[in-house]
């Protein structure tokens, strides 16, 4: 492999929205040439899948980029200086009203590697009681509870098409020993 | 649900870059509330799992949001008026320096929701033969066949961390009946 380009300063912010920023690179690249990049500079997210019973609760959104309702997991972005524990049960009361007792760990995934820098915790959310917080003033959200099975099949199929979901809940099904 | 947000004007660029530009619109919450919420407008991509025997041909990638060269499967952005699959071909020839006699659609994934409107199409590369184009000059990459086998399990453990990586080995096993 070549040298890998030179970053040459710190990121100058080209925009700023909630808790990410758009920030562009002057890099050189191997041949002498000099390019501006911008990446999302994140501060990174949780993706939940919670589980009662054989059920997952999925989420109705509306998603501006796709001017459409999308279905996918509870996911949030963590606050600055918030464990991801903390965001993730957090996230999970604001968005589906419940606690949970048990988290597992499922690992992280990188949705974008090209314009990103998001880093995505996957976590089993069970034993859940209702302890609701306030959702947040900007989001449109409905439940949506499906069975774990039905969605490892749309995960194969291609009927669920938000990446995030599919990994989690491929894993999560691992985990179990669903499939 | 509630009343979806409206978006009240065409988007303005606020940053362009290559094939994309982050765009930012108005927007007017169910409250009343009028926010500015920016996201990347996106031609598209395509990932290609190419297989040769039972090794996959994976890629090394510097990739600046990580300051770091990340595993993942061939993958590339559409041309404006470039067909889905005529991309599939090109990308392939100009990453791994083969052609394929067949490719198989794996359905298409959206690897972010909330700032980027990227739809990703996943297609299974078969029948390989060398027949090279040049690459980009900005990328630095790097080909690294792997097991099939050693993929799956790596999607599933947490190793493969690129999620548009995880879907399309975990799609093209099943495919295969690999598992």
């Amino acid at each position: 492999m070549s040298t890998n380009p030179q970053s040459d300063q710190a990121g100058r912010v080209v925009w700023h929205q909630g808790s990410w920023q758009l920030e562009a690179e002057s890099v050189t690249l191997p041949d002498g040439t000099v390019v501006e990049r911008a990446y999302v500079n994140h501060p990174g997210a949780v993706v939940l899948v919670p589980l009662l019973g054989n059920t997952v609760l999925m989420l109705a959104q509306y998603r501006l980029p796709f001017k459409r309702t999308m279905l996918e997991l509870p996911a949030g972005t963590r606050l600055s200086d918030e464990s991801w524990l903390a965001c993730a049960q957090r996230e999970l009361r604001e968005e589906t009203g419940y606690r949970a007792a048990r988290f597992t760990p499922l690992g992280e995934i990188l949705p974008i590697l090209s314009y990103s820098n998001e880093v995505l915790a996957i976590y089993l959310a069970e034993e859940l009681t209702p302890d609701p917080l306030p959702m947040d003033a900007d989001e449109q959200i409905e439940i949506r509870p499906m069975s774990l099975m039905k969605l490892i099949d749309m995960a194969h199929n291609g009927d669920l098409q938000d990446a995030k979901s599919i990994v989690a809940i491929l894993r999560a099904a691992r985990h179990l020993n669903a499939f």
